[in-house]
């Protein structure tokens, strides 16, 4: 006797955009800590990127969420002491911001998850608790699978330090740590309880990390809307010069057009074969670890995409005009485009471990034309060879035209 | 600026009920492994508990999975020999059945989820990979745990070979393993790929945990079916004596009540206060952890129903007929209703750590009568120790009438 049962299961995905969320918006973030069983107030833990311990937007964030001197926290005062105060007021009861390094460092083992799960066993905290994450994407992946995990999943407020992570991995539903030395071999599929995006923590990035988050910009520009990718193109020296309304406007797009693609896309949880958003990640992927991570995952990203749509106007018709603005891009924000790694002979078998990631047969998003990408199983070796020498040989971007 | 966006995500549910699984109804098994990426066949891990390694049907089952001597794999040769065979028809490609401990232990620490993560990594196992598990509740909870986690989510296969996991946990949506010494501290919602029911597998089951099982099918009855209620009294008898017809109605039907409550009850992973299908629970889990696990699960979740059933009685009305019957289909099943763990001063402290488990206010589930579950926030201290004395006192049935 057989059941067949097709099932949903309901979630809600909250993102907010904010300019000074430590100041006058800070009411954005406590509004999300939601205490539905009075008169018990809700257990929040704070979990914030060390190498932003210098930031002070994030420091008085901090100092604002847990109602004691962070710097007095920073300078190493006994955390539990302020844990354990009672709060008479019924108020959301914060425990102390606890900081861990941040970068691709407390992915490569479960030491940092592990820490966090005691935290969290430590302040008993439960499944209506909250557990707000400060940081980077790869911050956000780490305290995300602990979060997923104990108590099978305590509410994560995530709030993205970089602009890589508030234009794409921050309103993702996934969290991985690295495991037998594979990226993101162990984590969930799990919905945040709520993202905050807030301008005013982008401030203390290096001009590298801030432009180089745009490239996941570009990319889902080039995926879903014909109009993101010309603004994007236009605004792209504005971005370069950290003009607030151009970068954020920009950053909102691209979030609103991952969370679509999430909330309306019908595979939130990558159950079947093609994940479009994986657009030029096959060799980003593989020249992060060819380059031990020195190059940034925007970096990498801004490379992967510039390669699949050389490859895409070889193969598939996309208009050499495309590439060129993807190209010139890429040049107004100051990216670099080329690397050593992209000449080394194991570049291809990214291909195949990027199978390998997805499962199942090789699924590769190409490009027809922006807004109009394809699935393929098979990628032409010698095209793609080509391309890569292309990408190589490019010296401006006229080339193209 | 802020965006609510609700979503669903869906899921297929697959229960499949066989009674020679291992025989001719082999095909029900190897109709669910599906290769969805021709020409690559999909690799298949077994993981069997060790328990049932002289279970012939798990025997034959398992060779017939592996296409090679079980015994041997049972005499230690070296699977990965085997593993590595290359498949030239195309087939699903299967590695060796592995064998771990089952019962509470395999859950006690991360050691056996560690180890099936170092086989899906060995074995190369990906996203439309499948695990088959074969085994009790708690080696399903722990392979689960790492099937749901190994690369965000293998295809899991549930072959529960007690009568309290084919009645019970295995349709269930969830797994977990112990840590920090606490109950199911770590794991997470996950649906498996399917749950295949086979009753030829219970055929070495132990009288006490053949009978215990149906403990979890008379609770589920109580909330959602007067009419499986009344049938599952009148074959309390027959079920002891493991007439194989009235064991699997028993079983079958309970599985589809809980199946239609986490498919169609609204909140599949347990996001809202009440969980309904924990009535008799909160006390059930402190006997459990009272007596060392020296109580069956089954036997601790009879004596907490029967115990909540008594308090209902008292409290909200449930009829004392009701609860006559419902002793009355332990005793037919000669289950034990007592334990001196009963009356520990400590056994109320179980409803805070029911409270803690799931999170913000205390929620239990009580009933007015058969199909009449309710919610209440508070319990009376007074009426439950009566509850327990008159649990602890009782003689036979006829009290109740």
């Amino acid at each position: 006797m057989n059941f067949d049962v097709d099932f949903s299961v309901p979630f809600r995905h909250r993102v907010r955009f904010t300019s000074d969320l430590a100041g006058r918006e800070f009411e954005t973030l406590t509004d999300l800590v939601v205490g539905d069983s009075p008169p018990l107030p809700p257990k929040v833990l704070l979990v914030v990127d060390q190498g932003l311990s210098d930031n002070q937007h994030v420091k008085k964030l901090v100092r604002r969420l847990d109602g004691c001197n962070v710097l007095s926290l920073l300078d190493g005062r006994d955390f539990s002491v302020a844990a354990n105060d009672a709060d008479d007021n019924g108020q959301a009861k914060t425990s102390p911001a606890f900081f861990i390094m941040g970068g691709e460092i407390c992915k490569n083992d479960s030491d940092d998850v592990e820490q966090i799960l005691a935290w969290v066993n430590r302040f008993e905290l439960d499944r209506r608790s909250y557990i707000i994450a400060i940081g980077g994407g790869a911050l956000l992946d780490c305290v995300g699978f602990a979060a997923a995990t104990a108590h099978r999943g305590i509410r994560l407020i995530r709030i993205p330090t970089t602009t890589l992570a508030q234009a794409d991995s921050g309103v993702g539903v996934k969290n991985a740590i690295n495991y037998f030395n594979k990226k993101n071999w162990l984590g969930t599929f799990a919905v945040p309880w709520a993202v905050v995006n807030d301008a005013s923590l982008l401030s203390t990035l290096s001009e590298r990390d801030f432009t180089c988050g745009f490239s996941e910009a570009i990319k889902v520009a080039l995926l879903k809307s014909k109009r993101d990718f010309r603004d994007l193109c236009k605004a792209a020296d504005r971005i370069r010069q950290r003009d607030p309304e151009a970068s954020f406007d920009a950053i909102q797009r691209s979030c609103r057009s991952h969370l679509a693609h999430i909330t309306a896309g019908g595979d939130p949880f990558e159950m079947l074969e093609a994940r479009p958003l994986d657009f030029g990640h096959w060799s980003a992927h593989k020249l992060e670890s060819l380059t031990e991570y020195r190059l940034r995952h925007g970096e990498a990203v801004a490379m992967g995409v510039l390669l699949d749509c050389i490859y895409s106007s070889r193969v598939h018709g996309l208009p050499r005009e495309t590439v060129a603005q993807v190209l010139q891009f890429f040049r107004d924000l100051g990216l670099p485009l080329w690397h050593e790694a992209l000449t080394d002979d194991s570049i291809l078998q990214g291909l195949e471990e990027f199978r390998q990631h997805l499962g199942g047969r090789l699924t590769v998003t190409m490009l027809e034309d922006v807004e109009r990408p394809i699935n393929v199983h098979e990628i032409d070796r010698q095209q793609m060879q080509a391309s890569i020498q292309q990408l190589c040989g490019l010296q401006d971007a006229r080339q193209f035209k």
